[in-house]
């Protein structure tokens, strides 16, 4: 029989549709999947009903952080109203917190590999198993640093390893395999539009390295433990800056793996606090701080808004 | 002058005290020390008043379980009262928490080696900042067994890498350098014996493979991303039990590694919550999750009681 007007319509769209695309084919078979680390089960929850709308994923690493965003997002797009409350949906767990207002999901993911990888295996299965489609993802986060003024804002380009390659290197089953960590392009370049359109705090473009310490890894002096001097440190840094590299955090590389693996648009907007070729401590006053961090909230809001016509 | 019989013993006490000694001679000379992530510094804080006594650290991933862990502890030192508060020492921010009661530290540390690696650099700077001596520091977490019933508790022997190597590989300054990572034989020993002492749940010494990936990194089948598998994964575990593996978790090698090159005497005692020859969902019912999570508590407790001749 023929398909129905509407019907081949539909197809059509369905076809066009980006879905998440699980690279585990043992997924699709389970009864029940057990997301362990969000306390949330597809036998005990009805995932298409409570995320089947969701169209932009916003992680970062502190939970009252991305609570604060859920709220700030809420108001941007009108869906707030005196009195709404946005309950923490991972309830009974404090691995991770976890917020939704209309489309748009906030979760956050600790610090380093390890953390937020747990969760992004969680969170593409989730959105896996809700039929989520066109679903974009932006990690908004904190990072040093380098040659840049306080408060700028790093969209990034490529996720590099310590060595200032585009890489990611995991163990599996006890042998190293490699991947590659790219991110949208075009994604890259709407978000530094928007920094555009707000005009409100420097951005820029540039590679963003991500390592799996913060003090000797990102070759701090003021670590419990250092086996370098500061010009050992400054030649690293500058190297790390010739090769393009203008922030360093500790996420960016595995969240560009998993994303580009499972189908998911993704991109990194991290606010620098200091820049490191000045130095390592933290000492900016709480309330700058506080300021900073809502700079890629504010990025991320004004794309969302673009993004589904509300400017 | 000759010192005074008073001063000889306390000359000969200090001598044989342990201190805290930090691999950088860097902090010494810093006029201030800002422990960004717990939100303490030496210049808003008085760390010798506030932390001097400490002699017991217990560190572990989940902030709730370290601020139950503070309340059993209090309980059982009796040094608890009605109404008595345990307020979060790191107030003003969500990346750890902290509790202390007499000389006892409870501090969270997320979830893989990036987390608890920030966490350690700044408490050995803390606990080195307040002149602490004779300090042992244990972490109390959940882990997957091997071939041990769920509910099992695993003394690390050994901390080894995703290859059964007792080894910890690090990239400092874009260059790889290993390090060991031995823990007291003792301090096993020791919390073995209690263990004995209170006869509440099977307690074995084996070794602790850690890893950086909760799903593929412990050759999971029920990831987001599988490329392998039930034999595979069969086979690895297989070989890790051979190597003397009893559990997996995600902090052991780093926390060994730091604990050792600071002069901490340091163990890791953790839970298993499933075997995972036989599986990889943690679907164990919730009130026996919780039960299985305070048996490192009781062991740890038991110990600190023990060493502090309350028993």
């Amino acid at each position: 029989m023929a398909a129905t007007g509407t019907e081949a319509k539909d197809l059509e769209n369905h076809h066009n549709d980006c879905f998440i695309q699980l690279s585990n084919p043992n997924i699709a078979t389970m009864k029940e999947d057990v997301l362990y680390h969000f306390n949330l089960s597809t036998s005990t929850h009805d995932f298409p009903a409570m995320f089947g709308d969701v169209k932009f994923v916003c992680v970062g690493g502190s939970p009252s952080r991305m609570s604060a965003f859920i709220r700030y997002v809420a108001a941007e797009l009108g869906l707030d109203h005196p009195g709404k409350e946005y309950p923490n949906i991972c309830v009974g767990t404090d691995r991770y917190a976890m917020y939704k207002v209309g489309p748009v999901l906030s979760v956050s993911h600790g610090m380093g590999i390890p953390s937020i990888g747990i969760m992004l295996h969680e969170l593409i299965k989730l959105l896996y198993h809700a039929r989520c489609s066109n679903v974009t993802i932006i990690r908004i986060g904190t990072s040093g640093g380098i040659g840049l003024e306080p408060g700028s804002v790093v969209i990034t380009q490529q996720a590099v390893d310590e060595c200032f390659k585009p890489e990611f290197e995991q163990i599996v089953l006890g042998k190293r395999v490699v991947r590659s960590t790219s991110l949208d392009a075009r994604l890259v370049q709407e978000l530094l539009q928007c920094s555009s359109d707000l005009n409100e705090f420097p951005t820029v473009v540039g590679n963003t390295m991500c390592t799996l310490d913060f003090y000797e890894g990102q070759g701090r002096l003021d670590g419990a433990l250092c086996s370098y001097t500061e010009k050992d440190k400054q030649v690293y840094l500058q190297a790390a800056h010739a090769a393009g590299v203008r922030n360093i955090e500790m996420e960016s590389s595995l969240f560009a793996t998993m994303c580009s693996a499972c189908g998911l648009r993704a991109a990194v907007v991290c606010v620098t606090l200091l820049d490191r070729l000045r130095g390592d401590q933290i000492n900016t006053p709480h309330d700058v701080l506080v300021e900073y961090q809502q700079r890629p909230q504010r990025l991320v809001s004004h794309f969302i808004k673009k993004s589904l016509g509300r400017i």
